[in-house]
């Protein structure tokens, strides 16, 4: 199309936007075609990381170099291979691996970035948000929603390894972060455990509660009962040709996502079962839960087993196929995109 | 804060950091305090365009050296000094000023970007919007929403100059970037010159109309109109301490902004007011329509008169001083960072 | 179908009715059908009030027997006469005819009931609403929402005459009427005419306003304008064969209805334009504003000129014929049975 | 207030109402104050119902007289004795005791109503929804939506009793009823039992789905689960002063009700607990689920133990108090009146 190429950069034009260059103005039609795209143009790349051989040793390598107080948070940020340096997965999203060990406290804070936890390994540390703590467990999904106060804490006896999601570049192409140290480093506990869950996780609400945020009341979703609703429905029907049996969670008190700027969804593929080639714009990170396999992603192939992570740009057409029954554990920032209308999906080689 | 400052570089570090970086692994202790700042740290700068002296004569000048058919959109790009090179004038957003000579056509073509147009100097070229054509006139606001076929022309005996605000940054960031040209230059007319307007734009809807898109199926806003209102409002009540008269553009189908993407604002200060100090999250965009004055912004001081446009980033405390009756035009991300809970702002020295 | 017929009524059975009748039971076999019908089944009637010939004369007469002060609302109820008793004209609405004559004032209150008022006569008598007065012409579309003071004057030479449209019978059966009156007859304005169609009605809203109320900001729909929308629209495309060229008033701040409980619609029928049959379960107001015509409902002609009202029950088919160009004004309960999943339509015989 | 009286009705006055009546038309003067009133004046009295005693031996004997299916629904209609004849337990609202006996099933239909089952008694027959079987248990609370095919069959050795809540007399008022029979007496099973639970149950939802209707995707919320979180909320915190504990049943596709015209909720009274008098203008239907204990409605004490039912009509204040540790069901109209601004409630003896 005409926006693909720049007009022809000729002497006469090269002098007038040198002469331009210093007023602060720049001619469009330079950039134009680099600007407005006729698919999406991302810079960044299919990638995988392997969490056994390659990502757990040096995990536990930094454990051994700085603290969880030093480091406030120790976390690896796995950079998108095409965006190095700017800690980011895909163009919009951040994600990390945490490591608390045995006896460790990442203190308390808050901030306007939204945090997703996906529980890779471990058992019973906890996090607290807003005065009430959760221990979390393989495969729970926690969420520390924006201006929340959050502290981590394992007073269990063995390293605790979460993946850590944030929208910490769409903060700041929004120039909106604000963040605050907590007075102490453990908040003060002021709500039981389960909690949470109890007044708002069983599609029921306190009757005078009016939600105060965008964001969902409940903050543990735990792998347990989402297990049992894929099991449930995998025995119930025929897995969808692109997407297997994939659910989204949501925030009970809307029907949205949990977070307003980050997507998350867990699908199960039959042992066996490959999807069609779909693509949609919302770049995604994918962990594997469960079971083994391989995602194909343009020219790509990944392959994976349980704690792996693998990203899928935007737009790239890929599928998955599983060796043996297998869970996906993912998100993206789809809720942003759909309330701004620019999500789009694609299902085949169309 | 503790987030302000990265944890001591040791050697043992250092060489950890050398050996994860390429397995796309990256501390995070290292760059936290950049990510996560206590408050907006925004690479833009607040700037000034002179419209009558620095920037009409580049504008007519470009005008001799491309046509707007060979540049497809002959705009001069204004860029923040702050992020040269990066066709943004605040983080999030792009502005431009276009310019059709008589007799010209921009093409038509559709993407994803929304964008703005709000009319400079000129008289009756026309914009025209999937099917229907608007001429414009000085003060109008005029919409092509996301996705909808607009092509320009000037059938007048005099240049027509208007303000571009797209969504750039935005649709890149979430890399959902889509573009086509249109089968012809001028797209077929389908609907009479102000069918928008009758349809949606008097408080009134067709009974069975549902909306498709987010944005407004008004896609003028007449200068002639919104000076009314605001007049109005001046004769009729006291001017707000921090905006003086302030009213945004609405959807009239649902009460948001015009676009879900872009914010837009007109406001008129009396003559010798002064607002109070004021910030929010949303750095903005203003065209002085009518009327002189300056804007403090930080310990910066811009002077304006008509047709010039300045920019105030994200955040900074700024105050506007009118020294005769003047209406300012602005826009802002602000929609954005609402659906997102995002967006803050502050009165006063808060 | 089987619920249309209810089971034998045996001695044993009757007399076991009779035994549970004291304790506050019943069998609902014998009122099932009678509940829970095929179809709707309302009691409310066809009807036409003829203005000049039938009411006119009348309300002009109540005028001789009772001062506005007096009645407080000086109102002729019209009834239909399927409901006769009941100050109903739809099961679920009220409508009357209120005469204002000159000097004379309705004194203020309020009251949880919603109102519009439709100008039938008269130029220039005033509604005022919380501290804002409209003064009133004929065609106009004032809304006094729930709660909202009110109170009306007439300091003109001439009666004023308008319909009013309540939502009474939908207060009744949810049994939340509250009413107060005013401390003084009139009460205190405090914002200049047209203040809220400058501040509201524009597509534009205040920045920084947010509604407190399901209601309209703007509460006067002057007929000047409407009418102008109409033309444009009928000179622009072809008539909706059901409808003509049908608008419903909308809130500016959500798009929806002007008030939660009831729709109101304005049609253009071109002359000589018969609309097909339609039928739809909210039962429907009219009021001829220009030109005459008929309306078929089931069996029944209604022939009408300016001034005239008439109603058209719910799920009964009809269709409009014009003899010259005519405009009717329309209200119903369409909001209230959209928002409850109620409401349905038929196009053609179907 | 002068709303709460008529003018006198003179000689002159009564001829006129005499001579305007078989016009349609009638003074609203004479009615104003019984149609606008300062405060709710409902005809609905408090009652109660005693299951035990009273309702359950008619109700069996009710099931020697006519058959499930020749009935269609065997229901004893709970009407309240201000309402006689009239199929209401409140004003909107229609509430019965429905029994199904061993071997029985109620014919497959649908229609307009919205309809709630509050388990009473009984283990284990089941109502179909639109092709998936729920089965029952005391406490379950079961939502058969507006237009979804329904049928009920008992499979068990026992009679099985719900209470029935249906939204009759709105359906009624906004003439809006629509039925039909199914083509069978019981509808083909399509989805295995608890497919709904797991698929929408969960605070997860299908990737790809979208509401259709307004009610819940979830038809059964069951006791067991229900009655866990009211545990946790007493385990945890304070009764609040007016509810004790006391929960929403809700949409989880969007927070609001499980149906849009009926409200449902669950709250749990500490043994001796006694609430603080409050009023609202949804009058409600209580179910004593356990424990026994008495509320007070103006004037009158309704003692209550477990599987009795009792109504408070609108806006009278009233007060619970739990002999033992008590849970209540309740339902009423208060989503619909949220929806049309109409709900109020008063704490206190305000």
């Amino acid at each position: 199309m005409a926006m693909e190429a720049a007009p022809a950069r000729t002497p006469e034009r090269q002098a007038f936007y040198d002469e331009i260059e210093p007023k602060n103005l720049a001619p469009l039609w330079e950039k134009l075609h680099a600007l407005v795209t006729a698919e999406p143009k991302t810079p960044c790349l299919p990638a995988l990381w392997r969490y056994d051989a390659e990502v757990r040793p040096y995990l536990m390598k930094a454990g051994g170099l700085i603290t969880a107080m030093e480091a406030q948070r120790r976390v690896l940020i796995l950079e998108n291979p095409g965006l190095k340096g700017q800690a980011q997965i895909t163009h919009s999203l951040f994600a990390g691996l945490q490591l608390i060990l045995p006896g460790e406290v990442a203190p308390a804070h808050r901030h306007t970035q939204s945090a997703l936890r996906f529980i890779i390994e471990g058992h019973g540390a906890y996090t607290a948000v807003d005065g009430e703590r959760t221990s979390m467990e393989p495969g729970d999904f926690v969420i520390t929603p924006s201006w929340t106060w959050h502290d981590h804490g394992n007073e269990t006896e063995e390293p605790m390894v979460w993946l850590d999601g944030l929208d910490i570049p769409i903060v700041r192409l929004f120039d909106a972060s604000f963040a605050e140290p907590g007075n102490a480093e453990m908040q003060a506990v002021s709500r039981p455990e389960g909690d949470s869950v109890a007044r708002y996780g069983n599609n029921l609400l306190p009757v005078d509660w009016r939600p105060e945020a965008k964001s969902s009341p409940v903050f543990n979703y735990p792998y347990a009962r989402t297990r049992e609703a894929l099991t449930a429905l995998a025995r119930n029907g025929d897995p969808d040709p692109y997407h297997g049996h994939k659910l989204r969670y949501v925030n009970p008190a809307s029907g949205e996502a949990a977070m307003p700027t980050i997507g998350t969804f867990i699908q199960l593929l039959p042992a066996g079962f490959e999807t069609r080639s779909y693509r949609s714009t919302d770049g995604t990170v994918y962990v594997a839960v469960e079971g083994s396999g391989e995602t194909r992603v343009g020219g790509t192939v990944l392959r994976w087993r349980p704690r792996d992570i693998l990203v899928v740009p935007s737009w790239m057409p890929h599928a998955h196929k599983a060796d043996t029954e297998a869970v996906l554990f993912s998100f993206s920032d789809r809720p942003v995109q759909e309330k701004l209308g620019l999500w789009r999906e694609a299902r085949g080689n169309a």
